[in-house]
């Protein structure tokens, strides 16, 4: 038995997201197919993290465990020989067999796409979302400093079957990048809660709107998910890279 | 009666080309179908030139005539209304009754974005031709500047229904960009041939994978179709602009 680790670029636009569903496509069964029919063994694949319907991922990483003798850099290119266009693996490699890409991430980065326009983007409607109202992108920087800390969260995240979490959440790195018609945030935390990222890039929206009267954190403050913006659009949303 | 134009922008993916066609979604029969929703009168609106399948526009321009009152410059946003997200107007104005968007133009630029690595790209498959085999980009650079001049195109432009054309065009300018794993060529001309950008590009790619014993000027002096090499997918050509 041999521990297998696959980074792996996906476009979510067609999937209910990574976890595996009945009557739905997810990435999970897409991938575990494709195994399947490389080495006619059932794997379970664990990810980093769970992505949403339309959440597309730049370097996603999961691991699986299997007997099969094909060379473990070779996955990547026999996996690929099994999945549509819109899912690929960047590359396999072994680890050892207590390695959980899931339990064992102590940093993840994701990638907030916003395209800032009067008139949408045909190509990128897909990948971002579309702001046709001017973003006040220096107030919105000035607010995305804010995020940089440990804090409780409550205020930023969708609370799942009534069960609360430990809402305390470390954002090590916050960017705000303007690069003609798109703004970039780019955020790095020890870990987010549900929705988190979206929450947070739909209340700089607002703030960049002039629709809030409160900066990120007087939000931050209230602890109440109330006071803060909607959940922005999963399409906008990149996991781009995840760190051990 | 008033003569309107309009700039555009598509993502050619889903549909048969511009031209409208029976039982088959175009560009050019969406954007009718949207003008007659909005103004109840049936147009017939012509572009500076027929997209094929799966090619795109950034810079799209076409015009119709209309007896409608709707501001010149509110068709934009009137038309956009009706359209799917993946057809969008950028401006409309009124022209002389003379204009013609297709007999008018005097140069138009078209792009042709190759996507070079190894592993195919999940956001770009759509957007480019995907090249896995390391390309030779200085040779292709060369190859690039061999474009620029007034020549005959034969070697270069599939005939339509046994029907030659002059294939005299003159090509203004042309480049070869390399961004990380993009190359992105750009040629500007008086006009194109059928299929002339994207044979351009195949041939290109031939002679960057080492594959083609011939050089750009040796195969436009075999005036000799077979000489060039394959005509490159569709998806990686975008009409870019066209000037009057």
């Amino acid at each position: 038995m041999k521990n297998i680790v696959i980074h792996l670029s996906y476009d979510g636009t067609n999937y209910s997201g990574w976890q595996r569903q009945n009557n739905s496509k997810s990435i999970q069964e897409q991938i575990e197919t494709a195994i399947y029919k490389i080495s006619h063994e059932r794997v379970n694949l664990i990810a980093s993290g769970r992505t949403d319907a339309g959440v597309h991922a730049i370097n996603q990483v999961a691991n699986f465990n299997i007997c099969s003798d094909i060379p473990c850099e070779k996955f990547a290119y026999a996996i690929n020989s099994k999945l549509p266009d819109d899912i690929r693996i960047i590359s396999s490699y072994q680890a050892d067999m207590d390695f959980n890409s899931r339990f064992c991430s102590k940093r993840k980065t994701y990638l907030y796409k916003i395209y800032n326009n009067p008139i949408k983007s045909p190509f990128d409607y897909k990948y971002s979302m579309q702001v046709t109202k001017p973003l006040d992108y220096d107030l919105m920087l000035e607010n995305t400093k804010m995020l940089i800390g440990t804090y409780d969260w409550t205020s930023f995240y969708t609370m799942e079957k009534n069960n609360p979490k430990n809402p305390v959440r470390t954002i090590y790195e916050a960017k705000l990048i303007k690069d003609d018609k798109f703004i970039y945030m780019q955020i790095t935390g020890n870990g987010f809660l549900y929705n988190m990222v979206r929450i947070i890039a739909g209340t700089l929206i607002e703030i960049g709107l002039h629709k809030k009267n409160m900066n990120i954190t007087q939000i931050l403050n209230a602890k109440n998910r109330a006071v803060a913006g909607a959940t922005a659009k999963a399409c906008g949303l990149f996991l781009k890279n995840v760190e051990y």
